[in-house]
C-alpha cells in the first residue's frame, strides 16, 4: 500500500480476532506503523511483554483504553476503582503511551442524579491527574454517545468533558474526540476551538462569538495550552467509527466501518486539522460482523477505508 | 382513583392493544380526561368518527402524532410529504387539537449533511406553517435523541428545534418537550427558560447568563410568546418516558414506563412549572413488553406511576 498511513493508527478491538503477535505481524505488513491498544489483551500478555512486542516490530502505541468508572458512590468501590486506574496508568506508562482513555462512568444503580454523578468524576480526577503525570501519562476524557448517558458515561458532550478537563491542566487532563459518539452535535467546530486552546482556535465556522470559546474551566491559563509534539491542546485522541443503523440490541457493537455510515469523516478530520490537531487518528470499530471475518483482511480493509473516506478530498 | 389527573394525558401508542373505543371507555373508567393519538388508528376509525367518540366521552385530544418528515431531496419526494403534513394538520384540526407533533426526517439516503437536512425542515416549515395557523394547529418540532439522527429526526436537541421554530411565530411553530429524548442534556433548564420567551422566564438554574436565553431567532418579538390558554411560549407540548437499558434492536421500542428507568422524571416536570408551562403532561411509552399485556391495567398502572414520579413531592 503506497498510501499516507502516517497517522493511521489501529485500535486492536477493531481487529480483536488477532492476537497482540498476529496483529503486530500485519501491521508490519501492511505498513501501518501505530496502534491502540485494550487492558484486557495487554494484561494477559503482560505489560512489559507487550511493549517489547510493539517496540521489536517498530509500532508506536497511541493510547490504551481504558481507565474510569469513576461515578460510583460506595466508599470501597470508589477506592477499587482508583486502585484500578492506577494500574491503567501504570500499565500505559509501561506500554509508552502517554494517553489513557477514560469512560468515566454512567449513573449507579437507583440514581438519576447526573450532575452529581459528573462531581465524583471530578474528584477522581483530581486524585488521579497528579499520579498519571508523574509517570507522563494523560487521563482523556471521552465523551460517549448520549445513548450511553445511563449505563456507560454520563459525559456525553465534548462541551461537557471540556467542561471537567478545564479544571486540571492540560497537559493533565484532555478529551478524547470520537466521531462515533459526537457527529450528531452541531456544537462540535466550536468545542473543537475551544479545546485547542486560545492560541490554536482560528475563528469558529459556527458564527459563536470567540469568546464562547476560551472556556470556562479554572485551569492553568498560559500554561495549559502546551502544544507537547502534537498540536490540538487538550485534544488527547481522535477516533473514528461511521455510524450504521439500525442500532444492535444493546447499542455497543454498532460502530460502523468507515464509508458505510451517516458520519462525514471527511469533514471531521478537516475540522480537526483547522485546530491544529496534528496526532494520530485512530480507528475503532466494535462490530461483531467485522470481528467474524479474517483479521488480517479487515485491517487491509479498514486502512483502505481511512484513505478513501478521511484523507485528503476526492 | 382520587389522585390528581387533571394534567394527565395518555398517548394512544402507550396501550395501543386498546381500540379508539376501548381507550375511552377505559379513560371513562380511570378518571382520565385527556389523550393523544396517532393517524393511523384515526384513518382508520375515521377522522369525523373518532372526534365525535372523544367528544362524546368527554376526552380533549392533547396532540396528534406526526407530520414531519421534511428532509428529502426530490422534489416529488418532497410535494407528497406537504401534501401528506397538510393533511395532517387537517386531521388535527378535525379532532379539535391544536399541536401537531412533527418527527422531522433522518438523512436521506447517501447523504451526510446534517445542517443541510434541518434547511430543508426549515423550507418545509414555511409552506407548511401558515396552513397549519389558519385552521388552528400549531406544528411542534419535536427534537429526537441523538441515536435517531441520522434515520429518524436530525434535529437532536431542544436548542435544534427552537433555533428551527424561532424563524416563525410563536403561535405557528413550537417544540415538543419528551424526557425520553432530552433527559441526558445538561442544556436543558437553559433552553427551557428560552422556550419560555423573556416575559415567563425567571432566572435559569443553570447560571448562564440571561442574555443567552433569549434566543436568536428571527421571529416576532413581542407577539412570539403569547400564552394562549397554556403557559410555556413555545412549548407545544410535554411527553414523557423513562430511559431504561439495555436498549432494544433498533432502539425505538425502549422508551418504558415510568419510575422504571434513569430520568428524574419529578425534577423535569419542575423544570416545566418553573418556566411557566401548565399544559398537559403526556405519557408515550413505545414498549413491547406493555403491549402485551392488558391495555387497561397498563393504563391505570400509567396513571398511578404518574402521580407517583411526576406529581408533587414525596
Amino acid at each position: 500500500m503506497t498510501a499516507d498511513l502516517s497517522r493511521f493508527s489501529v485500535n486492536q478491538e477493531t481487529v480483536k480476532q488477532l492476537s497482540l503477535p498476529a496483529l503486530a505481524a500485519a501491521c508490519g505488513t501492511l505498513g501501518i506503523t501505530q496502534v491502540g491498544l485494550w487492558r484486557a489483551p495487554v494484561q494477559e500478555y503482560g505489560p512489559a511483554a507487550a511493549a517489547r512486542l510493539m517496540r521489536d516490530a517498530g509500532l508506536t502505541v497511541t493510547s490504551l483504553c481504558r481507565g474510569g468508572f469513576l461515578t460510583g458512590r460506595d466508599p470501597a468501590g470508589r477506592r477499587r476503582a482508583l486502585d484500578d486506574n492506577r494500574a491503567a496508568v501504570d500499565e500505559a506508562a509501561t506500554l509508552g503511551t502517554r494517553t489513557l482513555v477514560l469512560v468515566s462512568g454512567g449513573l449507579p444503580a437507583g440514581s438519576r442524579d447526573q450532575a452529581g454523578a459528573r462531581e465524583r468524576i471530578a474528584d477522581g480526577l483530581a486524585e488521579l491527574a497528579p499520579y498519571a503525570a508523574a509517570r507522563g501519562v494523560r487521563l482523556a476524557i471521552e465523551p460517549l454517545h448520549p445513548m450511553f448517558a445511563a449505563d456507560r458515561c454520563v459525559v456525553s458532550t465534548l462541551a461537557q468533558a471540556l467542561d471537567l478537563a478545564e479544571r486540571f491542566p492540560a497537559e493533565q487532563v484532555g478529551v478524547v474526540v470520537d466521531t462515533y459518539h459526537l457527529w450528531w452535535d452541531d456544537r462540535v467546530p466550536a468545542q473543537l476551538a475551544r479545546a485547542a486552546g486560545p492560541t490554536a482556535a482560528p475563528a469558529p465556522p459556527s458564527g459563536e462569538p470567540p469568546g464562547d470559546l476560551r472556556g470556562t474551566g479554572t485551569g492553568t491559563p498560559g500554561r495549559g495550552v502546551a502544544r507537547r509534539g502534537s498540536g490540538g491542546g487538550r485534544i488527547a485522541a481522535f477516533q473514528l467509527a461511521d455510524w450504521v443503523t439500525p442500532l444492535p440490541e444493546g447499542a455497543l457493537l454498532g460502530r460502523g466501518q468507515l464509508g458505510d455510515g451517516s458520519v462525514d469523516l471527511r469533514g471531521f478530520r478537516e475540522l480537526l486539522d483547522a485546530v491544529g490537531y496534528d496526532g494520530p487518528i485512530e480507528v475503532e470499530l466494535f462490530n461483531a460482523e467485522l470481528w467474524a471475518r479474517d483479521g488480517v483482511e479487515v485491517l487491509a480493509e479498514t486502512a483502505e477505508r481511512y484513505v478513501r473516506h478521511v484523507l485528503g478530498r476526492a
